[in-house]
């Protein structure tokens, strides 16, 4: 083992010093800030597992050990012996009044201080970025967020079926497919959409859901797109699209509770309103597109019944709501090919977008699953589609067919939802955009 | 809600029958096979969450019902209602006695018969073979093996911090790397790896991991490669090579320990020795390559020193224990750039591979990382790839460098070792190999 470091299991770190006052322990980590005030000497030492206050006095540790204080730049990674004391202004409840440290690693002029950077810099600078006290809450709400999202799946007995990324095209828009060439088989492209293999794997398993990245060529700049995302897809069999949208509230639910129970420091380190997510506690509000499209003409726009909702429309629908809203039922010509007909208005199809309030747009993108082989198979037909590549996925319809549902969930837009955070750039930890590839 | 069934979260699955002896309910699902015995029906239904035997008697139904069966073939899907009965040879100890059946999507000829295919056609056929016996068992060791390393994970406070699929070429093999055309940006890569990405995450968060796809465009045709499979990586803050053999080792009989809690059935259906799975609860073997040399020498491998293993020396290294064996510092020569040069031997690097026993050959491959900025340039340059691309990853060194140890865990690999089948392309929803992308 490194060092005198104890077995890995048995190691303590920050968070754990809350109940030690009073007790010697060795931390390592890497130092966030320093400061002055008078003979003290004041260092914010990091851990990974959070940040402590360390207290340097002359009187109380040996020269050699306070004389490094000059050295302790931003970043630099240091062990540090200390004991465990009583304060009331950090994020466990204690400070560490420092003994002994030893440099580790050195770190002058670290790029990212606490000044203003422009985006640019930051994203040219992603790998150290992520070691500012909002990325650090940015990147913890967003494990939580997915665990989340994964506990509530298998508590309500989904199994995971991952889906493949290099497939023929199929999914939902062929024009942002990013291309692959693939040994002898010719062009292949990175998946859309796992959602036609979630559909046949609910008939072995019931309950499917994949998570994972996914790929959109769309030349697209705005705060709400990125090139490579996060995608929970999840799909039920014997579910309607009422079904769905209860599933799809439920779950949300269940992530802000826990995000609230488990990353409430770190949404206050993002200055997040709280209280906004506590109101979405309660039911969600439920509107047809129909009902939707009223709303917006009478706020000013311009759209018309048989258009898209755009992203004002939906800031408009939520801007001045408490709690997310489902928008069901849109025209069959703005949505996928395998949606289901409305068979009480069929210009319509069986589906439902869920928009966040505080005008952050939609966070989910769901529908019941046209079930009838003979109106997918004219779906495919109407819209050009190359039907020998939907083959298989027809057989779906061919061997024991059903009423089935699923959803897809952006996670980043949910993650910036939930932080408060206006870019979804900042939702991801490497994120790719049109003119970014890396670090 | 559709039909007469309940609130989503309020419905009975046949999982949920094991203690409602007696009552009458409403299933729906596949019929997974029929049969007759004098004048009794049997079905075995599926609904996702199990199966279960419905008895269908003339004298217990009426004969609308009862005439529908020569209608049930395979796959077929149905609305069955019946009276839940105690029996001893099912999944949940109870069978169903039928009352009435109304058939919702007719199945003719199913393709995939319970006779022997070849595995062309059945892998042709992967979205309706999924449906079988021996492959449901497996999606379901599958998907409670990457919950296992989840909430180990979790449970092990690590953060997940997901690294891009687009890259430029940073990695371990650049011959095998899919190339992508992105935008302006000319020429990317589909990652092989997301370790560099995670080496810049532990300064923030100590413990990260990231798990999803992985792309290998390596002309492969073993039962032991696919083009696009799944990897757990970690990277920890703070830890040793020997410290990642600990935790590694712990992790594996935590998923174990969960597999068999939670998938034993599953584990019978696949005639799973689990005996041979609860020996891997002791202590697992620890040697050093060059002890892995001398051993399979003596069994008459041609391995000289400084050879990687090939994996018939894995095998020959595991096939009679009973447990794993790690094989720690290998030669410089056959292991990545960026692994720490073993000062007590400079030939080697302090790195382990943990071999699966019974001949499953290599699960894991980790190392500590090398943290010294001249050192890591040097090796940089000796294996002449393009330094620039390497300059944020070099940052790592010139900022707070550490001590830090991380591992990939192959999860078809570990799957298909749990399982005990020979080739991991069964142990994949949807294989990608390199004469196959469809389904």
């Amino acid at each position: 083992m490194a060092g005198n470091r104890k077995r890995w299991s048995d190691r303590l770190y920050i968070k754990d010093l809350a109940d030690r006052v009073g007790e010697t322990h060795i931390l390592e980590g890497w130092v966030q800030f320093t400061r002055k005030s008078g003979k003290i000497r004041f260092l914010g030492l990091r851990d990974g597992s959070g940040i402590i206050q360390c207290v340097m006095v002359r009187e109380e540790m040996d020269d050699q050990y306070f004389d490094l204080f000059s050295q302790l730049k931003q970043e630099t990674s240091i062990r540090l012996t200390g004991v465990v004391q009583a304060s009331d202004r950090s994020q466990f409840g204690v400070e560490i009044l420092a003994k002994e440290i030893e440099i580790l690693g050195i770190s002058n002029q670290f790029p990212v201080t606490p000044k203003e950077h422009g985006v640019d810099f930051l994203l040219g600078n992603r790998h150290l970025w992520l070691r500012s006290k909002k990325q650090v809450a940015i990147s913890r709400v967003r494990s939580t967020v997915i665990q989340a999202l994964r506990d509530f799946l298998f508590q309500s007995h989904f199994v995971q079926m991952d889906s493949p990324i290099l497939t023929q095209s199929v999914g939902e828009d062929p024009s942002g497919l990013f291309a692959v060439d693939y040994f002898d088989l010719g062009t292949v492209y990175l998946a859309q959409t796992g959602q036609l293999y979630l559909e046949a794997s609910i008939a072995a398993h019931g309950r499917t859901f994949c998570f994972g990245p996914t790929f959109r060529a769309e030349k697209s700049k705005t705060r709400r797109h990125l090139t490579e995302f996060w995608m929970l897809e999840a799909e039920m069999a014997f579910f309607d699209n009422d079904d769905n949208m209860d599933f799809e509230e439920d779950m949300i639910k269940f992530v802000i509770q826990r995000v609230l129970e488990q990353s409430e420091w770190y949404l206050r380190q993002l200055e997040r309103d709280t209280d906004r997510l506590k109101s979405c506690l309660t039911p969600f509000k439920r509107l047809s597109y129909t009902e939707a499209v009223d709303i917006v003409q009478k706020k000013g726009s311009s759209v018309q019944w048989g258009d898209d909702l755009g992203a004002a429309d939906e800031t408009m629908l939520t801007e001045d709501s408490d709690v997310p809203a489902f928008v069901y039922n849109y025209p069959k010509a703005v949505k996928a090919f395998y949606m289901k007909n409305n068979q009480e208005d069929p210009r319509t199809v069986k589906c439902a977008d869920l928009i966040a309030p505080e005008g952050f747009g939609e966070i989910i993108g769901g529908s019941q699953r046209e079930d009838s082989l003979e109106l997918l198979e004219k779906r495919i037909k109407e819209e050009n589609l190359p039907i020998e590549n939907y083959e298989w996925y027809l057989d779906l319809r061919r061997y024991g067919t059903l009423e089935h549902s699923g959803f897809g969930l952006g996670l980043e837009r949910l993650v910036g939802w939930i932080c408060g955070i206006p870019h979804i750039r900042e939702a991801i930890p490497f994120p790719r955009l049109m003119e970014r590839v890396t670090p």
